[in-house]
């Protein structure tokens, strides 16, 4: 798989990109849009003062003190607010969008946010909501990177009868940084999701509140002892608060119908230990394997044992053959 | 903290060793024996003829064929056998252990483990239960690596009134092998295990399980889109079947009391995201990071983003400051 981006082009694909929201998605994008030559400016604004301000200082493009001011002109306008904000973000957006531009947001919540922003997109605007797969447990405008959206999928949920070349300018703007693109409809896109990353989020969050509340194991111990498995669930549980609440507010219905899943074969399982059936814990267990094995043929995850931890280590899995 | 093991020791702290079972824990105690110099001959012995041969291949000591052969004359000999092949593993080993030796163990599981191992162990030899807490999602002789204990902790759970001397010196073997050293009592010891990995395993795997089984998405959907936080449990769902069915059919009470926890704890999230509780949710997301952090701070976790996947890629977060 490439595990770098390719190569800059030759010529901007937009003349003016405009990011409204500048954190870990944001800035991500704006490093990357300069370093492939994605557009010829790139303008940026946040709604905290402060992160403007680091905004600037980071040089993630042309900060702007109003949102009016950053997307004057542009051809394409990106949301990168939390699911809950888009709505206002578009309703902020919304008079000063050029004619012909292409409006696109980042939520993880795609059937949510086309609600949320749909009604505020005038005549002659493109609105193609999309979801770049793509994070990590950091927050805010230091956290970005360029390489962030490499190697992971963006999903594009465009609407029926989205203009054609807005959708391929789109798609190109996304594999230009680095991504696999794939389109769907905005209802599967949250069932897919709240298995994938909803519900795997909030049984992190839930694990990890559990264990911080034990009377008779302290917090010591749950920290010293994490290598067993747990703190795999932590840097999950670490993720943006804000993010994560809207989401389960903003996908509830899909969130909730997963969750019930989950909890029918928790419950089975739980069964299991009970009454000792230990061919039927051994069945599950070895079934599970495959998934992994998927993931990793599939280049989204490394093969390196334990996440690669020890890499580099003397006599580490890295050096095995 | 440090990220390489210490100096080896000038003089062996064992004469023989003998390590019962050669998969991940055992071959990578045979290679840290070695590299630190902690005994002056290592001998082994698998169950199994292929992990013998293999094992023999990959030069991990005097591979012998019977467990007699391997533990004659040891000062110390380990159990590297899943949970519940212990009381079998102890009952062979017993009649040729040598007066004075140390019989320790590496079960994730401490009080299962005594009862089935105490009854066999000679008047003369020293039982000291130990669990490092430690591993890959990888098994097999070809798993190990000497780094596998590097930093991390090692439980020891003496019985009351065991040899200080014995207690001493196996805290010396894993110290050399470069763990922190904790004691504690077994039943404690199952508890801490159950929250900080038993659980987070067993949820990781039914989560896994339950992706596998749905009907409105894909499994190659499920594979796709697991960047979003699912993957991270596919790498703890890939853990050793046999081993995992073990633990729980061994660590019985322990898990099903804290499983209860969680399924409280659980259920009171998903009536948050029912309701519409924002605030009870961004409540709970908040808390967590705190122990993220803690975990990072106590050396047991990188604190590079998303596990360091991206790490040496450019641009990615290893080159930040």
């Amino acid at each position: 798989m490439p595990e770098r981006l390719g190569p800059a082009r030759a010529v901007p694909l937009f003349d003016k990109i405009a990011l409204i929201g500048l954190g870990l998605i944001g800035s991500s994008i704006a490093h990357v849009a300069r370093r492939q030559n994605l557009a010829r400016e790139v303008a940026g604004f946040d709604s905290d003062g402060d992160v403007r301000r680091r905004a600037r200082e980071l040089r993630l493009g042309a900060i702007a003190e109003s949102t009016q001011d950053a997307v004057a002109g542009a051809d394409l306008v990106v949301l990168c607010v939390p699911v809950g904000a888009m709505g206002d973000a578009a309703r902020d957006v919304a008079p000063h969008l050029k004619a012909g531009a292409i409006l696109c947001d980042v939520g993880s919540v795609k059937n949510g946010v086309v609600s949320a922003v749909a009604p505020h997109v005038p005549e002659g605007v493109h609105f193609i909501p999309a979801h770049p797969v793509a994070g990590t447990e950091y927050s805010g405008p230091e956290a970005g990177f360029a390489t962030l959206f490499l190697q992971r999928w963006c999903i594009l949920t465009p609407p029926d009868g989205a203009d054609e070349n807005a959708v391929a300018k789109l798609t190109t703007f996304w594999e230009t940084a680095g991504s696999h693109v794939e389109i769907m409809n905005a209802a599967h896109h949250d069932l897919v999701l709240a298995i994938t990353s909803h519900v795997p989020h909030l049984i992190a969050y839930n694990i990890v509140g559990t264990a911080a509340d034990l009377e008779e194991v302290t917090q010591s111990e749950v920290i010293k002892f994490s290598a067993g498995g747990f703190r795999d669930f932590t840097r999950v549980a670490a993720s943006d608060p804000t993010m994560w609440r809207d989401v389960f507010l903003h996908n509830k219905d899909a969130v909730l119908e997963m969750l019930g899943r989950f909890n029918e074969d928790l419950s089975a399982l739980q069964r299991m230990i009970r009454w000792g059936d230990g061919d039927g814990l051994f069945e599950l267990f070895s079934r599970t394997r495959a998934i992994r094995r998927g993931i990793i043929a599939e280049g989204q995850e490394t093969a390196a044992p334990d996440f690669g931890r020890h890499i580099g280590e003397e006599n580490g899995p890295g050096e095995r053959n």
